[in-house]
């Protein structure tokens, strides 16, 4: 059976992260692989009493088809709750409502890219985004970070030197994969760039409000008066990643696009699973609960660190994120980290190995740790056994 | 403000019908245009309840991410209770979860289609199919169809003259937008075509179990032997549309290249969502509801039907569908439908032009209607105001 995929489905790659995590899912397996969100922190008792509320008021509503931009009250919150902290000030209109933010980056490779253009982004970027946006065969041109996100300099050269560009993707806030955090200097002179080079930029941000030091940064699209930034976000790290709810923010013109193509894609999001987070959100304070998370994944950040300091070579790196799920470890030029992954495998733990994450450059010495979503004796203990595999390879 | 949208978005258009709902939103107008199912018959109460046990049982996991491929209780119930309906004996493994059926037909051309090649249909066919494949560039050829369905020798002609044919697509079932089905011996003709051009057919098929007359019709992929036949199924019309939980079943090969598609697009569909559909299943016989359904549109087709012999001129045709939610209309070769309704919506009576249905086509005498979603009282009042313009059209 000699079946014709499109040139597009030929490359397609399962996605390195999503088929780890099947392998580790075994329950003696320590994982720091996957990115979830710690699920004893979900509201269940609350989302259970509004459900009731919901079916009362507007059941058939909820199972009812309803318009491909979003249920109103939920874009409203979305413009008044939520970007609110980051720096803007929005109406439902501004807002499309996406089944998670994952169906943002996909949409913003289908409305921006033809095939052989350009895509600038970090170096290294979020995988689910890479995966995404190479079903539309684009070329991708990894920027350079330092400890405080993408070097503007290098982005400028970047720019200059790929007139093909059509996009350029940027996760400002506590990144996926690295932690790394913008200053808000940077986040002006990026919306200055785009509307200097006339390119989108697609500012991923599901991280943003998980700040455990200081408040929340001032997104890149606040600064951003030409309407060229892109903001993606989501519920899925504040509130609930199983209800597949994310937003899409952009000038008319842009979202009309989107809109379009949100039509053709699954014509809405979920009615029922929009009500119940905007009936949620108009009865409780979402801040309050976004405080407690900030509290408990910043109290695991803080162990994790330690815990590597203390039970990793002196000579590995790791970075120092103040929100988000993730820091990202460098090891020594010389050394595979996926290579590495299959002996801590063996000693029943897990993280992701770093090169998929770099879609041209393939660097083999990082590794990324999830600090989220396990209790403190795992944090513990996992780094333990990651750190006795990895003095094997730093023993003199 | 110059911005580069990709070649595939330039060419987008909102679809008709949805612009059109907006229209046709006022209390005031009696719409025949939209395709909702009938929200009284919403099993409210059972979902509340349903509900409430869900969040006690497994709340943390329905508010978790799950596996892209679907929740396997869901996708067992889909192998074992809907699919075996129409004559397939499966397993969850044959099964992928989408976010309603549209997502699988937005899927079926990411998978299929270069730019350029030829999708074969139905003339006319489904808008949302047509916009959702048109974002993929491809070239559409309409094969004529008769009292039942598409006419096997065109089909044959247009896989002849056409060997970059990459897709068939067909909606054998209750067809939108004429409410015709194919008897089984097209759809056996259908899979051994497939078989012998060596090329994939689409099987849309949202509405086959909503037969008024007899029982449900053996899949196409009931007769396909190789596994070129890809069925797309929806629990929208046979449960809740707002929950957006459609379904893709393929042979192995297909199916892994659609649940790569699926990461890359939304990870996966509302784990919520698909928890409270697979609880509803396992407790009650969604066969029952469906009885039910078949009953209420039964009627409202038998009115309808009956409505446009007395009030439509004469020499106005309909279809007969015995399933479904929709009739189509033919007017004379000189009419346009869609100026017709300019002069219909001020009468409050809304239907869908049938020129966006035809994708190269573009006949312009031809209209749909719905008979699902509206009361007794409203199809005769809508009927008689269409009447009433028509006649206009038809006075000697």
């Amino acid at each position: 059976m000699d079946i014709k995929f499109s040139d597009r489905a030929n490359g397609l790659k399962a996605s390195a992260i999503r088929e780890l995590l099947k392998l580790t899912e075994m329950p003696e397996v320590i994982s720091f692989a996957g990115g979830l969100p710690a699920p004893e922190l979900f509201p269940v008792e609350k989302v259970k009493e509004i459900f009731s509320e919901v079916m009362e008021k507007e059941g058939t509503s909820a199972l009812q088809y309803g318009p491909t931009e979003g249920y109103r009250p939920l874009r409203e919150i979305v413009a008044k709750q939520r970007m609110s902290t980051a720096q803007m000030d929005l109406t439902a209109d501004d807002i499309l409502i996406t089944t998670g933010s994952q169906q943002g980056l996909e949409f913003s490779a289908k409305l921006f890219l033809n095939k052989g253009d350009v895509v600038i982004c970090e170096s290294p970027s979020y995988l689910g985004a890479i995966n995404a946006f190479a079903a539309y065969e684009p070329k991708f041109i990894e920027v350079e970070m330092d400890d405080e996100g993408i070097i503007i300099s290098e982005l400028e050269k970047a720019l200059k030197e790929n007139p093909n560009a059509k996009m350029i993707y940027t996760i400002p806030d506590f990144q996926n994969p690295t932690g790394k955090t913008m200053p808000d200097d940077r986040r002006k002179r990026i919306a200055e760039l785009a509307a200097e080079y006339k390119i989108p930029v697609i500012e991923d941000n599901p991280y943003g409000e998980l700040i455990f030091e200081g408040t929340v940064h001032p997104a890149i699209k606040s600064y951003d008066k030409e309407g060229w930034v892109v903001f993606l976000g989501t519920f899925s790290k504040i509130f609930a990643p199983g209800m597949r709810l994310g937003w899409v923010c952009a000038s008319p013109k842009i979202l009309d696009k989107y809109i379009i193509i949100k039509q053709g894609a699954d014509l809405q999001s979920s009615s029922l699973d929009q009500r119940i987070a905007a009936a949620f959100m108009q009865k409780y304070d979402l801040n309050d609960h976004i405080l407690k998370i900030r509290e408990v994944y910043g109290k695991r950040r803080n162990l994790m660190l330690e815990c590597m300091d203390k039970y990793f070579p002196a000579e590995v790196k790791h970075t120092n994120p103040y929100g988000g799920l993730f820091a990202w470890v460098e090891l020594r030029d010389d050394l595979d980290a996926a290579k590495i992954m299959e002996e801590c495998i063996k000693e029943n733990v897990a993280y992701v190995p770093g090169e998929p994450f770099f879609p041209t450059s393939g660097r083999k010495n990082f590794f990324r740790v999830n600090y989220s979503c396990m209790p403190d004796d795992k944090i513990i203990e996992g780094v333990k056994r990651i750190g006795k595999v990895l003095n094997k390879y730093y023993e003199k």
